[in-house]
């Protein structure tokens, strides 16, 4: 049988032992385990930030994997800690929007919050949910135990504002929702979206882009592009280079697709 | 039955191919091991810094579990290689202190130095011991040879200089030991110690932060508090933001727990 | 049997989900590998650099193991994408000169194109072949298949320019190919040309370094040293410093090794 797998996104950082932490909480409780790190550099207490990582990527991982999602300004608060089951994947960490996409997206889903005390550690921390609270959760689902198991059905839970493209008559107006490593400006606007706009052409308030290319190697070394990114959403990006150094753009720069002449 | 467990700690940092070479040789003689990261980003040489990451976690990892602890400015050198059994858990690496906390923690605990050459590489480096020495020596550990295997019986390991805090009239005085990811100021004055000042009102040099309270969102976001972090210790921080940027505080930086009136 | 390894090597960065989305889509052709990360963190499209740590190291990993190195200004492009079968190890990336070093060293040596559409996922993004194309090819050969499954054998991949040092009547002149984590600047004067050289004394263009030492501790704490470090090639170190910052010395910095007196 597969080792079952515990996907895991934090705002942790690498340099501090949170992450092993937690890890090794995990491996006390379902030995046979396979970690995968989607990202601990999230920023500190960006939960928008953390949803939009979680959501780019966890259709690529195998049926049953695990997600233990820990970006947590609320930690030790009211706020509660939630497991959700989509039928396809498991969800575990605080109930502040970080699943709220996941949870539009795959229903009918179940959530449950975490109450039961026999899955968590003995003494929970106030400050580190993630290593006695989140991480036994995980471990215990990867084990087997039923998502119902660990407390009561919610029905709904936090929501998350994210921002929206909007359709004007002739164009889709969008934003830059995050960047990436390569200084490539990730947008709102989905492939549909740009679709809908005949012989659309990507715009930002100072520079005109062009039309959508299938590749950057579509356009000359050092030119601007736009293109359709791995996640299937409008970047901006400059082969061979950063857009968003050239551009001055980062998160909430607006982008617009405008109908072609 | 399980798999085994080598949890990492260095500071080698994970742009160079070193951490990579490490596992790469643990794996050709322990082909089954689950690695968990510690932290790969402990200042270069910094075996204070190592010794404390170390101590603040691995009582969280499963029995059994092999700590590669590789921070090791005298690599090459005369200084000793050495491994320790606790019992519950055994370390691997560099005899220059990064052991001495665990090594009084957890006595009886079986040390010997790494002699016997079956268990290094064929030409170990005098530059990176990490790979050549240290890694296979866990390795062979996690495949079921006994630590005295290894070389020669040592009843003495080299001690660490921790800065311990000093208990006056009405008040404990400890300082900074580390700064973590949030900005949060890790102290060296522990759980009981707060607990025996009554009314105890913890305040820096320049600033008074109050009661120590549960968690961050004890106090309005923005605030500055002081809470027990998830190691035991006491914490400087701010809710939702960085007590270190704020405070001008880092490691060294002087804590109070004053009696209250 | 030992569950097989994927070794992973890109420009990608720790920061975005793009890692985690290659062994995503791994663990769902290949559950029980196990991955080892050599670096996330070489400057993009880089080349040069990622075939150097990978030289650096794959060597030290277990034989069967797979390489999964995705450096790749050029995805979406026609540049092909391969894959190299050594006997030893295999290899999975663009055509781009990242493992012309290793197919030099390895003749003879398989080499296909990836042209088999069930081996890679039913729609491959123009922009992440990491994802869709590299990552499926490496997980298929981890569960056996083998290399000439993939596509039509090739003869001969894209070389790389890897900077030789020059050989004079008394010196060889060679320059700095990386400076790592400690500030150690690693040349591309291997240890046999070292050796060569009569009572060789090792210099840059401003500052006398001396004779080859064993190891950082043969010489005083803070004083410059010229080793042979762990890949084999001679390195000027400071013990306890950071030679690269003292010398002010960067990557193509010229290293001399000058016949003494």
């Amino acid at each position: 049988m597969a080792r079952p797998v515990i996907a895991l996104l934090t705002d942790f950082g690498l340099r501090d032992h949170y992450v092993a932490a937690m890890k090794a909480v995990a491996l006390g409780i379902a030995p046979d385990v396979t970690f995968v790190d989607i990202s601990h550099d999230i920023d500190a207490h960006d939960v928008l930030a953390g949803a939009l990582e979680l959501d780019a990527c966890y259709r690529d991982f195998p049926a049953g994997t695990i997600f233990l999602a820990v970006i947590d300004p609320g930690v030790g608060s009211s706020r509660r800690a939630i497991a959700l089951d989509t039928g396809t994947y498991r969800f575990v960490g605080p109930d502040n929007g970080v699943f709220a996409r996941i949870a539009e997206a795959s229903a009918p889903t179940r959530i449950v919050e975490l109450t039961e005390p026999r899955y968590a550690r003995a003494a929970v921390s106030r400050t580190f949910e993630g290593r006695d609270r989140f991480a036994p959760a995980a471990a215990w689902l990867a084990t087997g135990v039923d998502v119902a198991a660990f407390g009561p059905l919610l029905t709904a839970i936090c929501p998350l504002e994210i921002p929206e493209p909007r359709v004007e008559d002739d164009a889709i107006v969008g934003e830059v929702l995050r960047v990436d490593r390569f200084g490539n400006l990730v947008t709102n606007i989905d492939r549909l979206s740009v679709e809908r706009i005949p012989r659309g052409r990507v715009e930002t308030d100072r520079h005109a882009i062009g039309m959508v290319t299938a590749t950057y190697a579509d356009v000359p070394s050092g030119a601007l592009c736009a293109i359709i990114g791995g996640s299937g959403h409008l970047e901006i990006a400059i082969n061979g280079g950063r857009a968003a150094d050239v551009l001055g753009l980062c998160r909430g720069g607006i982008v617009r697709v405008r109908r072609g002449a």
